[in-house]
Parts: structure tokens; C-alpha cells; sequence
């Protein structure tokens, strides 16, 4: 199936992340890079029929006005992370990118979002109506490259949180609340979901705002065989917590207090200065210890913008754990990273293991990928070590068989 | 089985980790501190009918003249890492351990071990009779405290490596080798095992002298039935090592650079001074990155005694690494932790589970006892995750039994 | 003047730091310690006639009921860092002072610190009346130790920023704003030096609370040949900062980041998660960086609570700064020191200090001991080597004569 | 005298630090970059008629083939630290500097520098033959450019220690040894040195390599009125260090332990992997601690070469300092920068304030220049900031008159 054209379609494609993640594809299809950072690459899912990097095309929408080429010249001239030569040789795959990029909706994203909108819709277009236009930005895109499917990916700034009432749980509350254009109880990324699922498209959530993934949009995706994931890619200072969290399990340490202090100054940063946004990250950051140690230790994470280190995300976490007749230690880490440069290749993995869960006729959610999520839904397992066998297990169950003669699931979802 | 009484034979008995074994097993049973630390009496291994605490004994013998009494004192004083109240609560316990501590050998240990020597033993004395002294401390400490079995545990200062040749394959070759009074083909690791297995008392070696097991020794133990495991406890720097390496493995990122650097102050620290010594810590904790990885990035490890630093291992490691389009990202760690307090709660563990091998049938090398090794004998597993895994599973063999109807493993060598 | 009896009155007598300032220094003049940690012992000093540390006698007040007794033995459990043999030797010197502290005041302080408060003043008490039971508690305790003068040092904790008014410049009008009974003019602070000024004896304000040392205060210390000075003990992460940012201009690299953060756990800590207090401290802390580099870099500082910690203060910074042809490199510290163990030395040389320049006819601020502050009052240097040689030029000065024949300044006023 | 050429004779001109300073300076001449990291520009020096940057014409000598363009984007590729277009627009003048680079020689340098050699001078060629080829390379380049003066700098890697003895102490001793061709008692710093002061040319020793001024050379300079001074660049760790560590002395703070760990990739660290070679580079490192604490405490420092890491020099130092009433503590710093375009911007001050010094009729060292050096010869003050006083009070020793008016210093030495 390495034949297939999968369409992708990036919410937030003017981002650094997009940008890094169609340079980054258009780079593999061309030979200029080794697909370092991607994980759907290595041996035990060979036996996957997963979709050729080079069957991807690109597209997505974004609230802001702007060009995901000058985005990507703009990211590697500021960082200095990337060699230039290679965003020479993909300039004609980022400005075909440009052309399918269709302006977005800042629906109750909050003050600080909205405020970068390059313009604004009117108060007097109804939740439906916004629905069904993203729905057609979907289906034009699809029909205008010719791909066998689009999957959909969140890369949208964090919004504020969304309380989770009645209308959340169950589809018909939902639709029914939309019909009454209730907009206080949708956030933009309930709009892109709810357009994808309806249009049949696989969609992954790699935000934190818990809009995109609520209840009753989970319950749809089953109902109307879509394959979801979410919430918030985990690529730094979590990855590295739930790396090492389970240490103080393995040797019954107790973690008396850890501080998480996260600086970073690209956009993303930019927007978690303001606090309602903030919250929703903090959110999906904070439990991942309580998950993985059985009790909650005194703990913060702490995300702070500092302009001068763009896109290099830099985090000090201070590990304070009681040992053997009641000693206090320490252990900390120091993580520099480029989040942009570790988020793409997971954005790259998703649509490809997406694409895959469609294909195989799952829907609803995929728990196989949470390793690659700070809070996966419906997935108790907070351990990268054990989420990743998760995953691994997942590729061994097709072990010997073509990729479509698999463990067909119709369901893989946990809502509780 | 909690009534049977262990008797414990720490070789290295007078240092500060047989100090804080002796002084945390008593503080235990007068129920002066939690077990914070120990692994054994996790829920999991409820299970097992593993020895009470407050039934071992303890004993061993040292090298240079001194007291486990003062000994712990001096290290509470220097490091005021303890409460000093639990000490003066425990202060009997000592004072009998010291009465059960002979004099050891310090054969082929090096120059920086024999200096410590309080007396040396006469270059006319054969290797044999070395053994036979030895042996015959460990009849003597048995009958003297009633215990039903003695576990031997090796916490010496680090010898320089034994380059292994024919003579330490089979037990055949040894036997000749040590009826030659071949002097050079043992240490006096080897000669504290071999008494060890010749009397049938488990052994473990928890440092990395690969003396104390070669494979001779390992096949003598597995004829004998007597249990025993290796090399060199995971407490501090490897430990983190072998939680955090996995994460590049799951998320595909090539590790360029993984450089660590120990500084401590004690004892330990004071004979690594010594290059000859050090060849053998250094050796045990290089090899668990690249079975990890799978490949073998620029490493270094050293490992600097700072005197002011006392107990208090302090480890700085710095790993580069390149993720997605070639970009270099670094993650830190810093370490900070009494070595002494780390290994003593993972000693007590090790006896605990040494004695339920035993009278359970097991005899040479325990695998499931990998996670508390940097070097695990005769195991492929480094990651520490998976190895707690074998641990569990190895308590999941006797559930919903009694222990001693448990899967009867007669060898689980793995020798190559 | 050694044989002069110097009286220590301490608000906040019952907390940690004052503990230490009285265990030290009944350690020192039983010789049970060196006097690692106090400036004033160095020779440069030897030629100012200091008062002997054997010649202070200690008392003070709080609002919390207790033990200075007790909060000694508290903190050397909780943090380790002591040797408890010393506390058992001083432990009638502890006592002894116990029965010198009254009750102090919480007026306006904030509901943080009015919580701990074990009573408070009937909202009828005046400021005035208030400010009279102060004075009469400082000459109750001179008289009752026979001292020759008493030195007042804030120690309490840090209070909400006092908005400084018409009221608070000159003398007269603080004066009738008393009369007048305007309460919400004044904060604790301000009643316990208004107290001092006027009974003539030196204040430190040793807090960042601004209500200490409003101009009008010191201006009615000039004119009352007292001296005074303050704000805030330059103990630990602003330090090192005073310490290294000047390397950046000596080598023309710009700063454009530097981002400071703190944990810790003692009840400094606890009060300033109270975002009213915090606000005092984080001002004092950053105005170092402006002062220095001479121009405003991105800066934050942050300061958490983590009980586990205690009084073990732990600060990262993260420096960003750029090089030639615009390149960014970084620099990063981090601090861990025993807050109240930094701070009691200083506090003990402050008072010899205060104490000689009240003898030498001093009066109004003491500029020379800007090194001690992180918001030296009336100095325009915060370079940590440049005000250390402020105080060796101060004591340069008495070069070749006796103490009091020095030059003889009547005000060092810099208030603007 | 803005309008003097000068030349600058680079020793290692293909090195990474050359093409950085060739570049810097092209790019500051054409206004594509700002002069950020160095010191010669700041408003206090404007008084001194420094000559101006687009007045340096660059040449020198290298031991490998190469070409210092091509270094220059190897460096920018390596590192991405660099913005590629400044390099571009620079290509000229990097091209121009190649035309002007002989051959260098490897005498003594050991075999870690010979292997790197393009050619290796004939066994039979003198020491002498040697230096008079050298000082034909300055004459011709000197003719070539129409420089007024030309300025040698030592930028070549790390030579063993040279072991003074008679014939390094007078400058007759060493030209007798010179005419006895007693190859041992130079090294290839010392040709160039010998060479560059006998041509009149102020010398500037950027490197540890102790062989380029001994006393022989220093006197040889005073006597022939030429301007010297090293030795070592102050860039890193080193440079922190002289901030940091008086802080200690201001704080009477006791340091235990100073350990320093450095990590580099660069051609610098491949030749310091070279014990011989290393030993020189420690040895100025080390002095800095003892001189500024008036006490020599545990100290280490080590330098390990990490490929990976390129030109980005990273360094951890851990210092234990011991308080008040005993108590241990420590701060940490993580310095990770640029080495080569850290040294560069001092490099091109060198040179200018060499010329300044040559015009001015100053010879033998320069001690205003110390805070440049790591052990800057004929100076005990190792503190930075009393350093860049030096700087400064040379400065206004010449304000308000011109240049060439200023204190005429025949001697500056300090030779011991």
C-alpha cells in the first residue's frame, strides 16, 4: 500500500512544527537526511504496511496569514539548527504546501490567540456553519491532490481548557447543542475535529486542548469508523519523566517533591505566557508522575517564555526522593532540545499510523500510540518503556501477515 | 519460612556499606525507619515466603583492623545523612556484629588495597589454605550464631581486573590450578567465592571484581546447587543510565556522545585513585549503553575521588544526541546520592532473595536479579525497565503457591 | 572595645536564621567552630576594634509562640547540616536567650504571616502605642543585660511592598501621619525601626520589606546619629549573580536572557508562596541585573515552595547571552546552600559593624556595607568585588589609628 | 592613527580561531555584524587611538594544507552557529588572507601535532635556518600588504611543556644555545617568538605553550622595544572561574573541592587527547584557584575531547565550599559556548592594543592586558574583575591627550 497518497492536513500549518514537518518529509523523499527521530521507520514495523513518506502531501489551515517557506527559512535562520542547504533543495515542496493552506478559526481560543489572527470571523457565522466550512477546506484538498484519504493532525497554539459537561459525553448532546449554535461549548479544535470525523478522516489531537477529543467526538469516531489519538505530544521534558520515573518505582525510592522548569521562545511559548492557555498544558504535563509512581509527590511544571531561545525548549527538573533509612537525594536534568525538530518526525510516525488504522478498519481511539502522547486517552499506562512495547505489540499482531489481514479492531477505545 | 534464622557474611565488613546494612536491618526491627529503598518487600513479592528482616545475623570479615561501630558513627558525622538518634537506638546490633568479624585476605588486590591492610598475610601461606581459613570463618560464624543457612556478600573495595584465562572455565582447570598454588590466576574475590560455594552458602557479588565469578566458578556452583550472582550493584549513575538510554531507542534518536563523570569521597572512591582498580569499575559501567542501544556512541566514564565529598556520589553525564534533519540536542543529568544508603537496602534484597533461591532448589546464576546489576551475569538485558519485568515475572511464578512449591529451576546459568 | 557588652535584639527571634546566629555564635565563643562564613574576622578588619562575637548578648521578639531552643534542634533534624554535638553544647546559651524575646507585631504584614501569629493586637491598639511597647522591650532587654547598646536586625519575614507616599519622605510628616493613627501607612517593619531610631539604636533591615527604611526613617536616623541600613541579605543566587554578571561586561558579550529560579522549603519559603510577600523579594533580586550590566536583559525570578527541602535553598540559572558575529551561547548555575548557615554569619558581622559605627559617631545609612545587600539603600554599585572593596576601603581608612579616631562621618546618606 | 595598516600574522591560520577572526573582522568592516565580545570597542577605550579594524590585513602560517576559507564553512556546516550569509559576503576577503599562509614548522610540538603536519621540515634544516625563514615570512608579508606593522599571534594547538632551565633565562644563554643548534631546548613557539621580536613585531601568545616567551624572550623583547604578552586566551571555563571564585573570598567561604570538567570537539581537543599536550593547557588552568583564594583546594581539571561536540566547548565545575558551624555546600556551573568565536573578538583586541602598545614605545609585557590571559605572565592578580581595571586604569591613564602622548612605559616586565 506504500502506493496510496495520503493527504495531511495540518491545523496550524503555518507553525514551526508544520513547517519542519513537510520540510523534514520533502528532505527523506529527496535522500537529503536519514529519518532520524521517526520511529515508524525501524525494523518491527517493517512488517506494516505503513504509507511511503513519499505518498504524503500537504496542506491544513492556519488563523494567521503568512507562508510555511518563509516559516521554515525563518526557523533556521533564528535557531541555526538546520543546514540551509537542505531548505534550498525543498523550496519548491514548501511553496506547493502554500497553496493549500485555507484560514483557519480562532473560536474561543482566548485573547492571546485571537490576537494573532489575521482576521477574524464574524460573530454572526454559526458553529454549523463553521463546521461545514472546514469540512469543505477537507474535502477540496483531498480532491485537488488526489489523495486516497486526508488525515488530520492538530498543531494549533494550546487553548484554554474546556469544561466538560453533559453536552460532551454523548453524540447527540453534542449535535444537538451545536444546533442550537451553544458556542460556549466548542473551542476551534472541536470544530476541525468534528469536521474530520464527519468527513471521515483519521485525527490526531497533538495539543493539549482538550477540546479537540472530548466524549462524545471519541464516541462518534467509533461510530463512524475513524481512527483518533490524542492529547499533547510528548517530546521533551515529560518524554524524559516518563522515562525516569519509573526508576524510583523499580528501587522503592520515594519522590518527596519534582519541580519542572520549562523556557522557551518560539510561538507556542508566546501564547502559554498567557495563563488560561498555560493551564491546559500544565494539565496534561502534571500527571503523568502520580500515573506512574501510585501517590502524588509535591510537584509544578513551570513553562515560561523566553524569546531569545526561539525554538530551543529548555528544562530543569529538580528530582527530590527519599532513600534508605530516610536520606534525601537528588537528581536533575537539563534538556535542551528543538521542539519543532522533535515534534515533526512524531507528526510524521502518526499520520502514518493513522492511515494505517484507517485502512485496517479500526476507529475510534488507537491506545498503541501512547507513547507518543503526555496524556494518551484511554490509556492508564504512563511508562515510555511499557507504552512503547504497547506499540510494539501492535506491529507483532500483524507478525507474518500482510498488513490488511490484521487484528481487525473495531473498537480500541477506553472512554470512561 | 520467616522463623529461619540467615546469617549474613559481608566481605568488607568494617566499610561504610556493611555499616549502613547492619545498622538499617537493626533499625528495620525495632521499627525505627520504613524500608524505603528495599525492592523485596514491594507488594509483588508478598508472595514469596522471603526471610523476615528481623531474622538475619550478621558477620564477615575485613582487611583492616576497626569497628562497624564506629565505623557508622563516623560515617553519620561526615556525611549528616543520618539521624543520629536511630544510630544510638541500634548501637547493640553493632557492637554484635563486630564480635562476628574475622581478618580477610588481600591477595593480588593491588598496591592501593594492601596499603590498608592491617596485616598481611605470609607469602608462604597457599592459595589452599587461604580457602580453608576462609571456609572455616564462615563454619565458624554459623555455628556460632545458629543461623540455618549463611548468605556471602562481597562488598570490598574494587580489585584490578583477573584476565581470565583457560584455568577459569571449567572447575576442573581451577581445582588444578589452585592445587599448584598458581597464585596468580586468583584474587581474593576468587578466594572468598570458592569458599563460599564449597560450603554451600549462596554469594553474591556486588562489586565489579570479575575474580569473584568467573565461569569456573559459576558451573562449580550450579554441581554444588548453591546460587550466586553478579557483578557490581546498580546505584547511582548506571542506574540512571540504564532508565534514560532506552528513551533514544523509542524514540529513535542516535545518542553521538554519552560522557559521565563520578566524583566521590570514600573509601571506594580513595582505592579508584588507583588506575589498576578503577580498569574494573569503569569496565562494568561502560557496557550497559551500547547493549542498550544496540550500537556504541563516543563514551567515557571516569570516575574522580574528591575527598570533601565523603559518601556523597555526585555524577555529571552529558549525552548529545541528533534527532530529526541531522540537528544536535543535548540532555543532562546530575546525580547526587549516598552511595553507602543506595547499595545497603539492595544488599539486604539480594540476601533475602539469595536465601529463597536456595532453599528453593536454585543453584548457579540468578537472572532475575539483573536489575540490581551494572554487569548482570549471564544476562542480555540491560534496559531497567525490562529487567524489573523479569523480577516480577519471577514472582509471578509462585503465585497463589507457597514458595518452596515454585517452579524448581535446578540452573538458569547463562554462561558463555 | 572588645570588652563592650553588645546587645542583639532580633525580630523574628523564634525563626531559623536567628537560631543560628545565636547557636554560632555561643559556638564560637566556646570554640567549638571557626568562623568560616564571617567577613569581619578577616585581617583587613583586625584594625577596626570590633566588638568580641563573646561580647554579644541576644534577645528579640516574634510573633509566633515557641523556641529558639527548639527551632535550633528542629532544623538540625529536619536538615542534617549540623553537628548535633555542638547544638548539645550551646544549649544553655539557646535557653538563656529564649527568656529575652517578646511579642512582636504582624500590623499589615499580610494574611500569610498573620496566620503563624500566635495573638494578635486588638485592632484598638494605635500605631503609636504599638511603636511604644517596641521602645519598651528594647530598653527592657538593655537593661536587663547590662548592655551597652543594643542592635535592632530585622530577620522577620519578608512583608508585602509598602507603597511609598508623601508620608514616607520626610521625618515630620511620617510624624503626623502617626499621630493621626493612619495605619495602612505603616507596616510592621516600619513600627520596629521607627522604635529602634528613636531609642538610638543601629537598625539593619536584613528583609526586602520596604516599610523598613522609607527615607523618612533614615533621614530621622541622621538626625539622631543613628546608623542604619539595609535592604535584604545578598546570601545565595543573587550572589553568585553580583559575582558573574559583571564577567559579561569585561568582555562586552550581551545578556539576553537570565532567567533565575529558586526552591525552597523553609518558612520564608511558605510565606512568600503568598504572591503579595513574593512580590517584595523578587524586586530586590532584580534590580541587580539592570545595575550591573547597564541595560535590561529579559529576566525572571522565580521563587517556589518544596517543603522537602527545608531551609536547603537550590537556585538554577539559566544566562543567554550573545557573542561575536551574533552567536548565543549559555551559561547556567546552579546554587545549593542552607539559607539560614549563609545568612547568621553575615548577620553577626552586620552587628559588629553597626555596633563600631555607632561608637565611631556614624550616623544615617552605611553605604559601606552595600556587599551584604541585595538592594544596597543609597548605593549605586551592585558589583559583589567593587562593594567588597567599599568595605576594605571603610576599613583602610582607620589604617595606623585607633577605631574611634577614624574619619569621623557624620551621614552617608544617598537617598534620593 | 586610525589610518595605519596593520598588519596581523596569524600562527595556525587554518585553524578554526583564525578563519573566526579573519571573518569577524571582514564582517565588522563591511557593517554585517556587530562587535559583540570585544572589549577594545567599549566607550572607556574610544580615549586610545586604536587602529581600526578595517585597517588589519591578515596573514600567517599553518603546519597542514588547507585553506582558511574553506575552514571557515567547515566551521559554519560543524556548528551552525554561524549565519551562512555573513560568510558569503565575506568570501572575498577570506580568499585574500589564503594568499597570504606559509608554511609553519612542528619542531617539538610532539606526535600528536606532526601527524597533522602537511610536511615536515628536514631533520637537517637548524634551529636557526628555521628562524630565519620565519622572519622572511614576515618581511614578505609586511612588503606584500604595505602594513605599517605587523602583529604575530599564536593561535597553534598545544605544545608539551618545555622545561626551563639556564638557557631560557638570559637572552645570550638562548642564543648560544640557538648557534649550538641544541634543538631540545625550543619548540616551534619559540621560532616564532624568537622570530616575530627580532623582526620588531609585537608578539601575542594566545596558547598555553609555555615555549613561546620564556625569560630569555621577554628580556630579548625589552632590550629590542617590542611589545609581548600571554599567555593562554581567557575564554571559558577559566574565564568563569576568575569571576566566581573571589566570591568566596568576599564571603570568607571555604572551597573543599573544585572540579572541573571540559568537553570539546574541535582540532584543539584532538591534540589535548595527547597527554603531553594536555599537561600544558591544565597547568595554566590550575594556577587560577591558588592565586585568588590564597589556599590550594582539592582542584581538578580535566579536558576530554568529545567529537560530537565540535567547537561548542562545555564545561562542568562542582564546588564544595564549607559555611558557617562546618556545613557543606555547593554551586555548579554548566558553561557551554563557541570556543573559537569566544577567542576570536580578544584576538582582534590583541592585536590592537598591541599596535597601541608598539606605537605608544612600550616594551616587554603588557600587564594591562591580564584579564585576556589565563596565566598572564608578569602579573599576580588572577581576578577578573581587578583585571579589566588594569584595563581600564591603562585607559585613563591616557585620557585627554592623544595616543602618543600618554605615559611612555619602556618596561613593563615582571619577569621572575
Amino acid at each position: 500500500m506504500k502506493s496510496r497518497k495520503v493527504g495531511v492536513w495540518l491545523i496550524g500549518a503555518l507553525g514551526s512544527i508544520s513547517s519542519m514537518v513537510v520540510a523534514g518529509a520533502a528532505a527523506l523523499r529527496r535522500g537529503l537526511a536519514a529519518p532520524t527521530g521517526m520511529v515508524s521507520v525501524l525494523e518491527p514495523f517493517g512488517r506494516l504496511d505503513l504509507a511511503g513518506v513519499d505518498r504524503l502531501v500537504f496542506g491544513g489551515c492556519d488563523i494567521r496569514a503568512g507562508s510555511l517557506r518563509d516559516e521554515a527559512w525563518a526557523f533556521a535562520e533564528k535557531t541555526g539548527a538546520l543546514d540551509q542547504r537542505i531548505l534550498q533543495q525543498v523550496e519548491e515542496d514548501l511553496l506547493e504546501t502554500d497553496r493549500h493552506v485555507g484560514v483557519g478559526t480562532v473560536r474561543n481560543c482566548g485573547d492571546a490567540i485571537r490576537r494573532m489572527a489575521s482576521s477574524v470571523d464574524s460573530p454572526r457565522v454559526s458553529v454549523w456553519e463553521e463546521i461545514v466550512r472546514i469540512a469543505e477546506q477537507l474535502r477540496s484538498f483531498k480532491r485537488k491532490t488526489g489523495a486516497d484519504i486526508v488525515v488530520v493532525v492538530n498543531l494549533a497554539s494550546t487553548e484554554p481548557p474546556l469544561a466538560i459537561d453533559e453536552r460532551h459525553l454523548e453524540p447527540d448532546a453534542l449535535e444537538r447543542s451545536i444546533e442550537r449554535n451553544e458556542s460556549e461549548a466548542v473551542r476551534a479544535s472541536t470544530i476541525y475535529a468534528y469536521a474530520a470525523i464527519r468527513e471521515g478522516c483519521p485525527y490526531v489531537n497533538f495539543t493539549p486542548s482538550n477540546g479537540a477529543l472530548p466524549p462524545a467526538l471519541v464516541r462518534m469516531a467509533e461510530a463512524r469508523g475513524v481512527p483518533v489519538m490524542g492529547n499533547d505530544g510528548k517530546t521533551g521534558e515529560t518524554l524524559v519523566k516518563s522515562a525516569l520515573a519509573p526508576l524510583f518505582v523499580c528501587r522503592n525510592l520515594e519522590v518527596l517533591s519534582w519541580e519542572g522548569f520549562n523556557i522557551l521562545g518560539n510561538m507556542d511559548g508566546a501564547v502559554l505566557e498567557n495563563s488560561a492557555n498555560r493551564e491546559s498544558k500544565i494539565k496534561t504535563k502534571d500527571g503523568v508522575l502520580s500515573r506512574i509512581l501510585g501517590y502524588t509527590p509535591h510537584s509544578r511544571v513551570r513553562i515560561d517564555y523566553v524569546p531569545s531561545l526561539d525554538d530551543q525548549k529548555t528544562a530543569w527538573d529538580f528530582v527530590h526522593f527519599r532513600g534508605f533509612l530516610g536520606t534525601k537525594m537528588t537528581v536533575q536534568f537539563i534538556w535542551q532540545g528543538y521542539d519543532s525538530l522533535l515534534a515533526a518526525p512524531l507528526v510524521i510516525d502518526l499520520v502514518r499510523f493513522a492511515e494505517f488504522a484507517a485502512r485496517n478498519g479500526e476507529s475510534g481511539l488507537m491506545p498503541h500510540l501512547a507513547s507518543y502522547f503526555k496524556e494518551p486517552l484511554g490509556v492508564d499506562e504512563y511508562r515510555l518503556q511499557q507504552q512503547f512495547e504497547m506499540l510494539l505489540d501492535y506491529a507483532r499482531a500483524f507478525s507474518g501477515r500482510k498488513g490488511l489481514d490484521g487484528p481487525s479492531r473495531k473498537s480500541a477505545t477506553g472512554v470512561n
